[in-house]
């Protein structure tokens, strides 16, 4: 079993779709344009999905620039919608 | 697809509108006119969003500096009441 | 549009009045009269507002330190009580 | 007694499955893939479990990567649902 | 108009009465005896202030040493109770 | 009467058990195997103390990593059912 | 007036009683037996007070390592019963 190293995995996944959820409980997903050592990420085509009193909230962003140390999981390749 | 760092997304935003949501849920539009390596920015035209009890609540604050360590996203080019 | 960094615009303010919002959503007006390198202010002729059950409570305070790593923003140039 | 030091720990863990609870009570299973020296995780064939309102939630994630300052604990070989 | 740098004012008030606003709320008045560069404080003939359910409680302390990081502001030269 | 270090209080533990209290409030008892600078603990034969609603609920872990910055106190030779 | 620093008031209280109170708002006294540059601190003869709902609580905890990142402020040579 190979093993990936945590910057491999984002760097590998730099031209693709991630799903991005932070501390605060937002979730992103997006293609992942760049990102740097403190895994601060750029992502375009982005999505947004919010939990309000009303349901569950989406909103289109374009392209976004999200703060590291405010991420608590990437999942590369997949959404919240998708099945793993 | 070209890549696109952090701090290159920052920068290709100067002179520009950004959107900019803290971790605390405030959001602020403005010009963006410069910035360091800890992402504390210097806004013009500055108009901040509230969420409070009687709903939404914009103030107009002209220049301002956002403390890089309490923004949790950026997105360049528009705001909170432009669609995508 | 000539750019302006976080610190150059803190420096600028140096002696003029600024309105200083920490994470604690407390704000103060004050003539801005030193930094450090931590942002760290010391203010003179201090106004303090904070938001109170009894309503908006405003303190006079003289000089103060506030400590950088609590502070969320500053708008140099005027107070809450001003239009931008 | 031999003693384990926190690195070695998870670099035995490394193919095989591992138990992460996240400082927001969150909590995953997955075989450990890789990890850093700031205890960045990366996990595949991930199962997140979550309490929920409406009881206890588990998703599929397929790989994943966690960020380490966000990890309270590491218990490797089991998962939530085995006995010790 | 002279500038004061932060720990200038400190080292200005050292010997002198100080009121210490913490991040908890939580605030004090005394004799600042003396501080480090992550002003951390010592001070004398302390009293505590103190917001509880049963209104405004003050204990007497004596020598009392406060964390620096858990500090929001620093009011030389008066206390809670008297005028600016 | 001796000084005792707090590298040295987790170091003579080593081998022998410890009573671990966590910011979360979240307790653990277990033997200490293992730490680095950062106070990351190895511990094993690990039992969970959690206050719930249904009352106080504990868990065999087996062996656990527990994050250094996320632990308050370490009380050695014992655990939370026993007297001083 | 004779200045004492941060590490000093601590040094001096090696080996008498001290009280500490943690952010968590949790007190500890118990006689100071060591400290290092982070003041995390090893307590002997250590009584914890704790705020309940069923009111206020006391621990004999014997040996105690408290981390110093937690700490909000240190009273040598009394406790929270003792007049000032």
């Amino acid at each position: 079993m190979s093993t990936i190293l945590p910057l491999e995995l984002v760097d590998r996944a730099t031209g693709s779709q991630v799903w991005v959820i932070m501390k605060t409980e937002r979730e992103f997903t997006g293609t992942l344009v760049g990102f740097d050592d403190y895994v601060n990420m750029v992502l375009e085509d982005v999505t947004e999905y919010e939990n309000t009193p009303q349901g569950r909230k989406t909103t289109k962003l374009g392209q976004t620039l999200l703060n590291g140390n405010n991420i608590a999981m990437i999942v590369p390749g997949r959404g919240p919608e998708d099945d793993a």
